[in-house]
């Protein structure tokens, strides 16, 4: 088989190279990149030397000569590949969010600066988050080509935290949920800027676009969707994001509060975390445990662990830890990924897996690296 | 004059080495280590080569030469040095958790498992926040010589953060105040252990102790007594701390449920930032800077900057920036410093330069290191 | 096939483990610590929750119950496991240095401060580092049972760079062959020192054990012996190890004096490089390549790149840049490897993949990751 | 007095606004800048808020009214602005390459690809390393306003590094001086690029230019002069710089060949280090110590401890550690400086101090940083 990559020269798109390099299923890769077209890959990144060298094409060259097609490009500029591919009867993975919020354009619109020109591409279009949306993938996988968003790095560690406790009823509707999230510094892309300047960003912790950034309508649609299918409210949710100076990960710490049932009462929240905190915790924990059991990609760590990046990095891997406030009345989440794999590239071929029917699993057995 | 330096081959000590070897009321220094006694302090620091020559005594020693003494010694040991410096009748500065809860040894017990052996003195002694206490610590400075329990590194930065929005009752008090902070590895102090160990904290970012650190009662005791100062009802507070490989440095991002007077409601909260949260922002910002118009160390960011922790480091400065969530309910402070100045040693020298009538800013006036 | 891991927890142990779990040839792992004994792998290292789980148990159990035995082990420690090992009749990879220097005990005994107790098991072991002795290994291999000496992390990338040169007679003999060498972290092993503490070694460079480091007689063992090969003295080598703030990785700087016959002599040194420089240059490179032709780990970067550790993080490689200097007088090498792949776990399995036959790539084709 | 600087928005130019905002002898700046004319410097540099407020304005005003001006601009643009100082009657430090190769301008055009347009500025300007030309600044100050060529980064280290061992005839003729140099990323100055952005450089090291850095010819020039003031021939020197992520510093690695009289043969340089050695070495040591006797910014590091860029960080010192290989014929020298403050910045003020007649250490007291 044949996996096409538009857009193969960006972050998310050599990191497709490398992975879907050792796939067993896929014998041949084709690439395009406006940027270098001409050029072969080994040029652009020379760790792939003497392993990868496949020339840069055309996007439309990829499309004619793939089975699959996975598109790392800017926003808005996928659509009329995803309709070539749809024409060719071939799935199409976009990294982008130009297919993340087919049931919101207003939403894309305002916060991408983007309207869509093909409309009748988002409604056989489905948001890539394999955990919540498995089912109806192979469902339309099984009627004919698709069109995959593939969700956005933040989203994808955060809402993960925030599901089994949202599905379950855990929280209250009338608090919001908090999403605290830092991320490695390989998520602002490969193009050279000021923040990402060595010295500008090393040694040095800071949030940016408090209160404003377009994941935030992305992570809030997707605890509705989880909420509303267990039959629970959709929660206001607040999303901060922060740089720190690590190549890969995200760790998102999910405040979720509680609601009276899950709730615990201490006598004096000044004191250590009592007896019933530690209980509820761990029955919490268990949970959540159940609710991923199946999960091939969603580790829920042992109590007395908490999920760090270090543990998931160079894996697919989410690995979650569950914790509770001093003062019982919110669920403390700590989710971890490598926003390269299961935040971009990992979870596209994820898509692919499940779309084609394959071991999910396929090409996405790395062990995380020790450092 | 001379200052005295008990536990000063810590890192929190040659911080204040460091510092006080350039404070222009300070001409000499005494420096006392148990580990190192009879060594000289350039032999295991050599960045003091040339600089700084004593060699390191006894406490009792120290106490005896000294005008004034610091503590930056481990916890539940500085007591005895702190009665011989009021036997003294010199002032005591102490680094350590001992003196931060006077108002409340069972708190204290709890968390740092030791009872206090000399009461008495916790009756004269006063928890150094300047920008909370400095009025009270000129009073009993003019009463005799005063036991200064110099803050924690993380209840220094968000409570800060948090002061102006308790002070004035923008806060409602029926959802918990959110404090999630990140700290630099040197906040570990100097003994080496797997934790701080190079390959397993470098290029990863995780919490740790959740819901169970020992910084939440003294955070929350200092919301409370702000809060109240401005006639407000205590809130609930929430305290998470995480690990980032940077060597110096906390940011705090704090979650402020904002009363009904202060709320905004957008029409859609999937959508971009209103006018109107952006007007209200502005506007709180506003009463920051007028709350903190006659800190010297507390700068209130203009609007479109993020506190960072690159712009405070080296300096004794905490930066705040000042933002509202899309949902218009919660006030996000991010508050920076530098946990071993703002955050320790810097801080504890403010405090000398209160107790002493120095300008307050004297020894401090490290403009914050490019990098 | 069954492998065992003697020493498992220590990092060239883990990373074994974490390489040998994706080897095609190996079905079981039996693993064992002294330290941890008892403990499951995945607690010690939570990265391999849900991947690796089995039981660390002693030595003597792994030797009985394993094809072949890897021991990543403090020096000094390993023979009686190397000799139960012949006696099983089954291959043994040491990745201490115990095997290293079975021509010189004396060496040894100066450098690691032991001496032998099996003399007799230092006749039939050889050092491994495959480009040099390839043929003897195989060999040996097949005569019966052998106990193979893992190279140390410097003397494998800084010989690599070398070797060339040596064999072809570029090099003068009456000059020394310089090597300066820069480690990342992961290399002084997983205990907690001061000297690997966070704070003590972020942010900074230095050199180390100047003059005093024992891969010094190592480094000079391996280029005298590649010399000798092509009929060519020996030449004095000094190395210089430094230490930088970066997980893994060694890169060598190896400045070899040209041989008259090699030399260029520019008309003033103090201008750019000349065409002639530059024509010598491809050149020699060309050499280079030409001499590894048919090494599947050893990567010879075209003119106008420069070895980078982060280049072959992760994999297997050495990659190497030819370089001469201003003056026409010293061909510079810039070598980069993996300090924990090719370094040590990697090149202990691309030995055993050479004892037994296998495809000398097998288990060890990951592609460098891009960070 | 008013210090100007022209070029304020740059690294060194910025590092210059902080550390003369702490001069004793200057009590206003003057701060000019091409890209940002207008603007506040703390728009630029936040870093500043609330502590340097000039607005930046034109060169030519700059010049206008300032008692002495630093220029920290772009290569080839300065020349006019020396012109008009010297006009002025003032003294004009360039940071930039400019009048660092006054007395062979057929190098400076060849690596910089510029020619002088005022030649006869060029016989009024002097190289600016105090401790090679103190007096010769001092003499010429005292006949008029003076151009300071203040030195490179790499050159300042490595020449002090080489300084005593080549003015006492140590080295021999016959085989280069090596000079081995890592530096940080501030070294490439503020304007973002792909090899400065963070992922291409974090956790990585490389050489880079080899063969071919404009600061070789400068650095050869420098050893040169030294050697021939006290009477040697000027060694070959070879120079690869490489990069690390660290903020700050240069760790120079110096080999020089002893001459035959201070040479050590060992028995077997395969041994661990002779007495014979190490006695050598600390006489050696004594030498440097004593030619840097009263040199206020060169540290000769006490035996046993090693050169580290974290020592001299955030300050004005170059320390040097003195060592010997193995096999007795080579010198190696350790340098470590702050490449913005004794590489730049630092370096400027102290030449300032020299042409003023000002205590030599005024405005560079700084301890270096613990970390």
């Amino acid at each position: 088989m044949t996996a096409g990559i538009i857009g193969a020269t960006g972050y998310a798109g050599a990191e497709l190279v490398r992975l879907l390099s050792g796939h067993p299923e896929i014998k041949n890769l084709k690439l395009s990149s406006v940027s270098y077209e001409g050029d072969a890959i080994e040029n652009i990144y020379p760790n792939f030397l003497g392993r990868v060298s496949g020339r840069l094409v055309k996007a439309e060259e990829v499309i004619a000569l793939s089975d699959v097609v996975f598109a790392a490009l800017p926003h808005a500029v996928g659509e009329p590949f995803a309709a070539a591919c749809m024409e060719r009867k071939i799935h199409y993975i976009d990294l982008s969010a130009d297919f993340r919020f087919d049931d919101n354009q207003k939403v894309y619109n305002a916060w991408y600066g983007k309207t869509y020109r093909y409309p009748e591409l988002h409604k056989k279009s489905i948001y890539g988050l394999p955990e919540l949306n498995r089912r109806k993938m192979k469902e339309l996988a099984a009627e004919g080509s698709v069109i995959i968003g593939n969700p956005g790095c933040y989203p994808t560690g955060c809402s993960l935290g925030a599901f089994p406790a949202l599905a379950k009823g855990l929280s209250c509707a009338d608090r919001p949920v908090i999403v605290n999230s830092v991320t490695g510094i390989s998520g602002g892309g490969r193009e050279p800027s000021r923040a990402f300047h060595y010295p500008e960003c090393a040694d040095s912790v800071s949030p940016y676009k408090v209160g404003s950034h377009r994941h935030s309508p992305e992570i809030a649609r997707n605890m509705a969707a989880m909420a509303s299918s267990g039959g629970h409210t959709a929660p206001q949710v607040i999303f901060t994001p922060h740089l720190a100076p690590v190549n890969r990960g995200i760790l998102s710490t999910v405040y979720i509060p509680l609601s009276e049932k899950w709730r615990v009462t201490p006598d004096d929240a000044a004191m250590p975390p009592s007896k019933e905190i530690e209980e509820k915790t761990a029955c919490i924990r268990e949970l959540y445990a159940d609710f991923y059991r199946d999960e091939p990609f969603v580790r829920i760590l042992p109590l007395g662990l908490t999920a760090a990046t270090n543990r998931v990095r160079q894996s697919n891997y989410c690995d979650i830890s569950v914790h509770m406030d001093l003062n019982g009345s919110t669920l403390i989440i700590a989710s971890a990924i490598d926003n390269m794999i299961k935040g971009a590239a990992g979870q596209a071929i994820q898509n692919m897996n499940i779309l084609y029917n394959f071991d999910e699993k396929s090409g996405l057995e790395m062990i995380p690296a020790l450092f």
